[in-house]
């Protein structure tokens, strides 16, 4: 199992891989190969930033059978998405904040979220794992009452891109079995999602295939491969936690 | 009148203002205090890039008056918007192209795109201008029989990202009085889009003012003022050019 993270230590940004608490340094690109340096620093001792920066964040929409279920939806023809801009992006430990000029609900989502290692456009299912770097958690915030607030125009891009609305992290995992995986939310440290990779209707790997149809992806760039049931308003003072084993926990704080 | 362009020659990529065919080299950063060098090339002989590279395209839907009449819509609340990622990115001149998985009908759309100088986030109206670097031509491609091709889900975010679909360009001129412009699109050769900014619901100030309630902006962020009437169907083969007077001519084939 390798998991790898970015983080700040002594004023600079380094890559490196965790095992337990300690940290092996690394200089180099994540995704070209990068050499390991004879440096170990303690997680604690560092600032745990986002693992990567995603030139996009594809997040999909009506992934999840029993989610579809309830909404009296069925499987797409092709996966549904929007796109995370950068100015969401989020690490572990920061804070989710309540847009300035928005007071509606704010809701966590749990996603896995594929971690892309190569450039791809065109890519077969078979093939798409050759591009895959590994995997993270993602929570995809979203201002819930703007979606449909114009009857003319739902509102994907407006929701999902207020700046800490990309939470990502906080490692990448480069070793994980996507056929069993479990993806869990707990909100104050109460479980309210627990679902299964294979709830999803389309796969990891079908994802990657289909949207390098749409679109080429680039090294650090994220598919967030959608959510299931029990997302839920948090509350100013909420702490939000997104947990798939065995790629770890993503922890915000909600303000 | 102050035009900056980005190009290529001999094998590195410059920054530089334009003077009729002459460039005036520059080096550091275009949003920051760039530093004019001794060096001047001509036009001719470098290849022209985009003029930067945004982190994010913001693109309005909805924001001119001729074409919501015809579509029986009305001034939105608040802009419309949907992103276009940075895989479309494709300067002037070189090939727009079909996708590989998509045969249906790509249009053009030609817009006024605002390019963000300063980062900036809940900027007034009156203080908008003062994070505006300048402005440039947008052709906003658009992927159409799959906009509504899912009744349960509106494909912006597909139809709007193919690689080549985000078109910008030439230059980007920061001596642009916004208040009388007119953008036009010519469809090999033949004038197909007419319409002037006084057409417009929310004019560039108040947009680039109510999306930085909605998102930080950051230098070489663009934002796509959205498309009046006229946007067609191209054929392969085709031309198409977006023009705006100051700011020039984006033109480029379509495959």
């Amino acid at each position: 199992m390798t998991q790898w993270l970015r983080f700040s230590h002594k004023n600079s940004t380094s890559i490196g891989t965790l095992d337990g608490d300690v940290i092996t340094v690394y200089s180099g690109d994540m995704f070209n190969a990068p050499t390991p340096t004879d440096e170990k620093v303690n997680l604690g001792d560092v600032a745990v930033l986002t693992p990567c920066d995603p030139s996009k964040i594809v997040a999909l929409w009506n992934n999840s059978r029993a989610l579809a279920e309830k909404q009296e939806l069925t499987k797409p023809e092709h996966p549904l998405f929007f796109i995370k801009t950068p100015n969401t992006h989020l690490p572990t430990g920061q804070a989710i904040k309540q847009p300035a000029t928005y007071d509606g609900r704010v809701i966590y989502e749990a996603e896995l979220g594929v971690v892309i290692g190569k450039e791809c456009s065109n890519v077969t299912v078979e093939d798409a794992g050759n591009f895959v770097f590994g995997y993270t958690c993602v929570n995809d915030v979203t201002a819930l009452s703007l979606l449909h607030a114009d009857p003319s125009f739902p509102q994907w891009a407006r929701a999902k891109n207020f700046d800490t609305f990309g939470v990502y992290g906080p490692v990448i995992d480069t070793d994980v079995d996507t056929s069993k995986l479990t993806i869990r939310a707990e909100l104050n440290g109460r479980e309210r999602q627990n679902y299964t990779t294979d709830d999803m209707f389309y796969s990891p790997l079908e994802i990657v295939s289909l949207i390098s149809q749409d679109m080429t992806l680039l090294p650090g760039d994220i598919i967030a491969c959608g959510t299931g049931p029990g997302a839920l308003p948090m509350k100013s003072g909420a702490t939000i936690d997104i947990i798939i084993d065995p790629i770890g926990r993503l922890s915000n704080p909600f303000e």
